[in-house]
């Protein structure tokens, strides 16, 4: 079957490969050098921008869905991914604001208004985080264009997509202290600079320099090296690690001043 | 329509009415006195205990279905809600572990079998916390009893139940400093015995009670007042309040120590 036959074939009878009513939506962070951005598709079709998302296959869990997802759009396999919070309710996606008839006279989109998609479907929200300098977004089948778009300069986007950010930007700053996040974006060995850069971007805030060590050692979070590294004359500063069982701990066992 | 005929038409038609391959299953904490439970169902017809549970009206926001299933079974409104987590997959609900041909026999669930009902589901998690000693649990139409467990000797539950609820402990237990579930639990002002009573039962753990309060103190989360509670002869203990302010903060901005 060709691409063109495969898509006809998935809005006529997808709902025997996919669960209906449910979809998987993904706020995808990239972070590089103090820029935190999210990368986002422009749909063709509907004329607007969207989250990267999909359905579920009856044969997947919900994580393999989020992960063939992400994976498509970033090139970039096994990035960092987790469940945040499920969208849901009456006015979620208005079907009533949609043009379907328009939609219709889309070739590929004919039975559009007489399919399982359009009916009320919630929607199950993923984060990923990378390095946005090692990804190369592809934009999907009906999709215009995929790009990284600045984390304060999000447009209105489609659906309840915007709400959807907002969550998960929540959702990564509060848990910046006890996931672990940071160990997606920065090499094994990291100066205090870096790390402080991370989590100044993702917090949006100025965190002090000489009180961010102190935070970081209090909570056990990242260990010392005796070993530093050349940057210049006279700049060689030390290098730090995470300390991967103290995150878990911190993970498992909540907040970790108990 | 007296309640078995309606029932007979939520198996027939509830598809019309509810969203179907959705459901939510509600993990609902009772406290009191040193003492952490959960509310189960004993389901008469699968003759196993589950949590709370229902489906989503076409009409209702998630938060609204859930809302009323917590209502439902413990008979007080407005409880602490959350959502924590969506589970799926194809393995969540066994439906060729289920003898079908055996419930069918039971004269309301005859078209159980063919009904929209017997189709992957995924379940939309919440949790609620309440005081147990406030709420008189309530059976569904089709539950045998609706009863309070101690957490430490939850039995086998059915589905994925069990995984649900260590989910959601998980999920109360890392919420606890930037959430305010211990107001839910304690008068307006309590004693730091109470208060401490709380957090060592939810975490499961001794907290040292000299070091209790700086830590409280440390997050700005209680409030010392100029006031005593009598509990008898040379003892009044001073009284404690929630800093509600701090409380909103944590919960925008993430873990306090930013």
């Amino acid at each position: 079957m060709n691409v063109f036959k495969e898509f006809e074939d998935f809005i006529e009878n997808g709902y025997k490969t996919y669960i209906p009513h449910v979809c998987i939506d993904c706020v995808i962070f990239g972070y590089h050098d103090h820029r935190l951005k999210i990368l986002l598709s422009q749909i063709e079709s509907l004329n607007g921008l969207s989250l990267p998302g999909g359905y579920i296959k009856r044969t997947d869990t919900m994580d393999e869905a989020a992960s063939r997802i992400v994976e498509e759009r970033t090139s970039i396999k096994g990035l960092y991914l987790q469940q945040y919070k499920t969208f849901g309710g009456p006015d979620r996606v208005k079907f009533n604001e949609i043009d379907l008839d328009r939609l219709a006279q889309i070739p590929l989109l004919k039975k559009l208004k007489s399919s399982w998609l359009i009916d009320q479907t919630i929607s199950i929200g993923y984060y990923a985080i990378t390095d946005f300098s090692l990804s190369k977004p592809q934009p999907g089948f009906m999709d215009r264009s995929c790009e990284w778009y600045d984390i304060d300069k999000i447009p209105s986007l489609l659906f309840d997509h915007n709400q959807m950010v907002k969550d998960a930007l929540q959702t990564l700053r509060s848990q910046l202290y006890y996931q672990p996040i940071a160990q997606n974006l920065l090499p094994g060995k990291f100066t205090l600079t870096e790390i402080h850069a991370v989590y100044e971007t993702i917090l949006d805030k100025k965190l002090d320099i000489r009180n961010f060590p102190k935070k970081m050692a209090f909570l056990g979070l990242i260990t010392k090296l005796n070993e530093k590294r050349n940057i210049g004359p006279h700049r060689a500063p030390f290098l730090y690690t995470f300390n991967k069982k103290k995150y878990k701990k911190a993970l498992e066992l909540g907040v970790t001043l108990s």
